[in-house]
């Protein structure tokens, strides 16, 4: 079983407001589509999620108890998740929405729950459940954003996958020079390139990606559009981590 | 804390496809954002989910493993949340939609599963989470339908409910005259009005809720749009179930 995540670069237009990434999601949903096997998808919010979240100041940890920023985040994270659904659906992919907000949630410490009875089932009827980077009820804070980072690490945990793939918009750990890194073993070996854990990004940067990536026993790889076929079909294209 | 469900027919035209009931939402939600204390809303499909149920076949029973028959449904019942919860936050209600698709689910023998953490969560962080009628995947059988008032059962049930109230286009439950039953305290008290466990209607119906009422401890009331605002006052109007 292989849990993917879209990246929100790959899925939108990340400089045009609500604006899905239509060619880039055509190529992924016909990736997908050519793919056998149990498979899990999760996307991030891109140019839909990001800025209701940014407006009204809620970030993985800074909650809000604001119900208009709560529908506003998930209202726009729905609408992109009927899109890449949408997409599959053409294409014969049995695809079904999962959205976060009704399902995960953080306890007091802010350690997130993601029961996986739903996907898990899904999986067995054939469905590919199709999860989000979203809002969560957050005990103490209200709700905070979980990204489609924490997702893929709670599913790929919960649901024991064989393999974990990132689809972003760069073709893998970069290194200095620009040029793809083959494989992190630990996190020493790039933070001098990632700059270490800080990033501007609240739910994600690399660095924070390759973070929780190497406390996977799953091994994860790091790549783009171009990589994604290869990586469907059992390659391991861009960074291999862990 | 009280389970309250809004029927189908209260908040849609029913006779008209895929059209909200604004007058009458609108006054649902009024009576709502009237009331203080910690309430958990479901609402039924009206003219959303049923005709694409019909058009799949789908049922409680009879499953579908067609995602086209899946989206269609539950996409029609989140347009429909949305506008639910969109009246009761315009009104400052801190309303959150729980999608049932996203974390219910029926094991081999159609039992339903809800997991009760997040909306209890959300009641935790004072907000009001809003369900509904949707599909759901159903072990062996791909996906099939779940029914509002099923999910008043289990919500009352795993949330420890002090009051469950059912509004609908009805009410009470009526007799053979046309009169207003007071109480109900067995199945075998209108049998007789109610035809038997059999109906047309196959999320529901008088007789399904009735029995299904009846096995909560918590007492229900069945009431329509008139009878709203004194249920969530602490009256009982309408019929009282157990």
């Amino acid at each position: 079983m292989i849990v993917l995540k879209l990246g929100g670069s790959v899925v939108t237009e990340k400089s045009s407001r609500e604006t899905v990434a239509g060619a880039e999601l055509a190529r992924a949903a016909d990736a997908v589509a050519d793919h056998d096997g149990e498979l899990v998808l999760v996307h991030g919010g891109g140019s839909f999620g990001h800025p209701h979240a940014e407006r009204h100041g809620v970030t993985t940890t800074e909650g809000t108890r604001d119900a208009r920023a709560v529908t506003g985040v998930h209202g726009a994270m729905e609408e992109l998740n009927a899109a890449v659904v949408a997409a599959l659906v053409e294409r014969d992919v049995p695809a079904v929405p999962v959205h976060p907000l009704s399902v995960a949630s953080r306890d007091a410490a802010g350690s997130l729950s993601l029961p996986v009875e739903v996907p898990g089932r899904m999986l067995g009827e054939g469905f590919v459940p199709v999860l989000h980077g979203d809002v969560v009820v957050h005990e103490g804070h209200g709700a905070t954003i979980v990204s489609g980072d924490e997702l893929v690490v709670a599913l790929a945990r919960g649901l024991d996958a064989d393999r974990v793939g990132l689809c972003s918009d760069v073709p893998g750990v970069l290194d200095g020079a620009g040029d793809v890194v083959e494989r992190v073993a630990a996190f020493e070996d790039v933070a001098d390139v990632l700059g270490g854990s800080g990033s501007a990004d609240v739910t994600g940067g690399m660095a924070a990606k390759v973070r929780e990536l190497l406390e996977l026993e799953t091994p994860a790889d790091v790549f783009d559009l171009d990589g994604l076929a290869s990586f469907l079909d059992g390659g391991s294209p861009g960074t291999r981590i862990g």
